[in-house]
């Protein structure tokens, strides 16, 4: 049975729910007991991961379809994870102006977070958010990451759609970078698209799932799903109807074509194995305090080349057992 | 002792050392073996890391900051981190046409990396494949990385210096996204500086480091360094050799404030951490598969929640002891 403060989260009280993120945020153990209690009571909201490299307008974009699915009378929840400093955790600007244009709206909640300090990476600490999200009832759950590394795959896997937002004429690098996010989109958003190169923008991308198909590759994570290609410019609002219409349909192919389950085990399996990486380096650093001076310890050591690291890591991992 | 392929490392053989790191990505327990042989005779190379968003045109820079090191006399090793597909792990073209600029030359040896597909993270492979390096001489390892993410902040502990590249006139994220590069720069390069608003770019820079310093923040990450910014043109060849002599000004700054001692421990600590995630990781999921029918089979039940993961979770790691 649900505690109090879990009782108060699935009645979507705002204030209870942003404690808790904070608590989960400060690795505060009952904050974890209440998202387990949590737990059985999520998997309604659907989630979509927005991405894209920096300069894509990708938080504007964010904001307009915050308003579209209001609009179309959706409560909505934001996730959005703060390209800050790892070590000052400052806010970015754009997400403070975004945070106060829905402040007075009781429908969206926006929780921003730092790349920092997340033991468990951020994947972990993204899960855990978009379930306290789910848990209060929210029916979209948007989480916004920027960049191209890892982190992008790993909050991907917590989407059911990705949306990857490119734009006109950033140059060779983010070509590259395109045919990493070419395979996890489901849609693709080219933003800014009243600027020049818009037209060529589409046409690359259309050629690289061209070339993607051809070459026996899939084009998207989903079978006999083609991404459709958005354009969309924030400022204006154009396109900003037809990308959650395509996310609308990416969902109900999802739906029809029994694709919905895998996604949602896939989902599973990102928060379980960030959860477990979490918990197992947690408790691995205790041990190594308790025995071995603690990792500031052990570190110097290394550097010194009197302990071998790896047979102290398989040592550790050894004890889980054989 | 070591044996065999350690003594082949060690001795430089480039043919060894490519067949060494290629079996650690595959993850083989003799590749570790010889690792763990190779460890005692590292902690002689200086590791520089380059790191800058998508379209700075870093890779170019590393080209060149190859051949100016090159002309020094010193014996190169790089870790191209590829920004490749997770999936398909297609190199970057870019990485290509370097690597056989360079593939005669047979005191520069380079290794790309895919981000994809390294249980332990990208760091782990990325320090794994530095420590062979080192272990075969190379006077300088150059470690190269794309993105913002928590990836770029991993990869950075691996340096003794960080040279951050930013470029003229990539709009308003890329501001907030130096932000967080403003923290681990040692050396600033604001690259494509034969372009229009370098001097701009120099001038934000400049003026972040100020706003750092009086609000009491540190700029860089030891005492009493201001990292330098350098304009550099890398078609050009444009402040190659000061970039060179800005990362040479940083390693004597490091020695004579005595700081060097602090970042190799910075250094092994992230070593052991990434590698210590991959172990307890690796046999968590052999636990699992031995146990609970495997890590889809659990991910199965927490989508239907009828297994509570972070029991779990904690029931694994609690068998590390208490």
């Amino acid at each position: 049975m649900p505690g109090a403060i879990a009782e108060r989260v699935l009645a979507g009280d705002v204030r209870s729910a942003a404690r808790l993120m904070r608590d989960l945020d400060d690795g505060r153990p009952e904050a974890r007991a209440v998202l387990a209690e949590l737990f059985p009571h999520t998997g309604r909201a659907y989630v979509v991961g927005l991405t894209g490299a920096p300069g894509s307008g990708k938080s504007s974009l964010a904001d307009r379809l915050i308003a579209q699915l209001r609009a179309g009378g959706r409560a909505v929840g934001v996730v959005a994870v703060d390209p800050s400093s790892p070590y000052t955790g400052g806010a970015v600007l754009g997400d403070r102006i975004r945070m106060q244009a829905h402040a007075l709206d009781a429908g969206v909640f926006i929780r921003s977070m730092a790349t920092r300090g997340h033991l468990g990476g951020l994947s972990l600490a993204a899960a855990d958010v978009v379930a306290v999200m789910d848990a209060m009832g929210k029916d979209v759950v948007l989480v916004e990451t920027v960049g191209v590394g890892q982190d992008e795959i790993d909050v991907a896997a917590l989407a059911h759609t990705v949306v990857v937002v490119a734009v006109p004429g950033l140059g060779d690098d983010v070509q590259a970078t395109k045919a990493g996010l070419l395979e996890i989109a489901d849609v693709f958003a080219v933003n800014k698209a009243d600027r020049e190169g818009a037209d060529r923008a589409v046409h690359d991308l259309r050629q690289m799932q061209d070339l993607q198909r051809a070459t026996g590759g899939r084009a998207g994570r989903g079978s006999d799903w083609e991404p459709p290609i958005v354009k969309t410019a924030a400022i204006s609002g154009l396109g900003i109807a037809d990308l959650a219409a395509a996310i609308e349909r990416h969902r109900a192919h999802l739906e029809a074509a029994g694709l919905r389950r895998a996604r949602d085990v896939g989902r599973a399996r990102a928060h379980f194995l960030a959860l477990l990486r979490e918990r197992l380096l947690a408790r691995a650093l205790e041990r190594l305090a308790a025995e071995q001076g603690g990792l500031e310890a052990v570190s110097g050591r290394v550097a010194d080349r009197t302990l071998d690291p790896f047979s102290l890591a398989d040592e550790l991992a050894g004890r889980l057992g054989a």
